[in-house]
């Protein structure tokens, strides 16, 4: 059901790698991976979920508002994540020179379309 | 020392807030705030010092790479982090509609000159 949303923001974003469709728990719903990759991206989301739960428990402490998005940028990956309500989140892997923008702007866009669909 | 340069990441970005360079344990080496804004930069930067050591963990066991920057969204400000060496991070605070792109590239461009004085 998702797996078109995902597969067009990895092929739509250059130097795009994986995308993913995780509950906040850990458990993935979808994912996608550009042929040739083997990054494990949902081991990825896995981790990524420990980080957001921690962003959470910050922002709640700021009264900055509930986190709507997080970007991670290691040497190897870029990591784009947007939250999706109260309970999922959308990933998408970038090489590190990858278009940041496109991808953001994609993510941005996709939303709606997964939500209804959630 | 470093002043100028977080100044003139806040007011070179349109959008931005505040900015602060701050070792990895959380205290704070220099900050700069907006004039008008009342943001508690130094608290946003200790909370997500926090943040920062569980995306440092999860890279590890991803074998992802040390983190260099990390993006946070709120619904009430957008805070950029790059990581300069082993023990600082820069952080820049912006409205959510700041000029994100513009951020990034200053924030780049502004690390070897902070780095020179560390």
């Amino acid at each position: 059901m998702f797996t078109e949303t995902l597969k067009d923001l990895v092929l739509g974003t250059e130097g795009g790698v994986a995308s993913l469709l995780m509950d906040s728990s850990g458990i993935a719903l979808e994912s996608f991976v550009r042929e040739g990759s083997d990054l494990d991206i949902t081991t990825v989301g896995i981790e990524f979920s420990v980080v957001l739960g921690s962003i959470k428990r910050a922002s709640e402490m700021l009264d900055a508002g509930g986190a709507r998005e997080l970007s991670i940028g290691t040497e190897k990956y870029t990591t784009l994540i947007r939250v999706l309500g109260d309970s999922y989140f959308l990933a998408l892997a970038l090489e590190p020179d990858g278009n940041f923008g496109k991808g953001r702007y994609l993510m941005r866009t996709a939303v709606p379309k997964l939500l209804a669909d959630l």
